[in-house]
């Protein structure tokens, strides 16, 4: 993988630094199923509110089950199914409305969703791979295509594979590719004591 | 920090594997403020849905804002209460509604604030510190003390600490600290190809 590391005012543990969002699969590398079932034992082991683990992922592995394959790519927008079409498997996340140790409504389920997500996307970093989350898809039609029962949130459709070599990529995705990643300043989403005081970096 | 390592059907990186959501904290050790920068610098390179970061933090150091952190403190739950007392830091974290380029309705608020918290955990787990996650606690009196504007819903209170060394854990308290960690079996949270089919471990 190329190397999309931000600057940070602190070092900042590698593979969170390397992970990142990109577009341009490897259409020819599958992913080996024991790296799968990494991805999958990460997401697992993430925090949840009262250990509910509200997550749920459908995994749909271009290589093993290309009907399902074709079902996923089929919810995406046409924006995305433009690079997506390369990555040889599709994750569908889902999130638990409800908390099922009570049968009450569960706040967290979404956000611990994203938490057991951003897990697996670390251990991706790890195993060389690329993972690129997608908001851009169709939730209905995805709750539709994959039998998701009403209580259940279908939240984004997950691209994972192997990034592209830099010398392979061509063009305007090149430019998009090698762009480099932004954040909000820091103090933006980040305060100290109270709301809208700008956290600094350098405090000492 | 004492190994609370799961078994996993393969190995999982070893910061993944590591976290774990404690509750004995050393009252004696602050966090030097260059791993508080840290934490805040893994969350914000955090994913996002259209890289809105919906997420925010309200950091409350009780070495430096006392006033701050005994606020944090008041929001939470008496059983939290019993163990939180013991951590520095406590902080509040914020998941914005509305998407900040549009202004309209951000459906991956929530999620994506979980996903930045993850990264936080995994820089903390990196640094030797120790985090946990709560639900148990007051959102209405956190809003109000914080002075958190409607358009952004408080999702946890997060304490940041040093681990207790385990031979200074007690009692009760020891007990619970010790207990292997437990999540469903994979096949309950990870299907294959469509909803309820359970993902197996030993797919070659």
């Amino acid at each position: 993988m190329f190397d999309k590391k931000p600057r940070t005012s602190v070092p900042v543990n590698d593979l969170i630094a390397r992970r990142w969002s990109g577009r341009a699969y490897d259409s020819t590398r599958p992913v080996p199923e024991k790296h799968i079932i990494a991805l999958l034992e990460a997401a697992r082991w993430a925090p949840s509110c009262f250990g509910d683990q509200p997550w749920r992922y459908i995994i749909c592995n271009k290589h093993k089950n290309q009907a399902a394959w074709d079902q996923a790519f089929s919810c995406l927008s046409e924006g995305n199914q433009s690079w997506a079409k390369d990555a040889p498997v599709l994750i569908l996340s889902v999130a638990d409305s409800i908390m099922s140790k009570t049968g009450k409504p569960n706040r967290w389920g979404q956000h611990d969703t994203g938490a057991a997500t951003m897990s697996l996307c670390i251990q991706a970093t790890e195993l060389g791979l690329m993972v690129h989350q997608m908001g851009g898809f169709n939730a209905d039609t995805s709750r539709k295509l994959f039998s998701v029962p009403e209580q259940y949130m279908p939240m984004a459709m997950i691209t994972v594979g192997y990034q592209l070599p830099l010398e392979k990529i061509d063009g305007e995705v090149r430019e998009r590719e090698i762009t480099e990643r932004a954040r909000n300043p820091l103090g933006m989403n980040f305060f100290e004591g109270t709301w809208g005081n700008p956290y600094r970096e350098n405090q000492d």
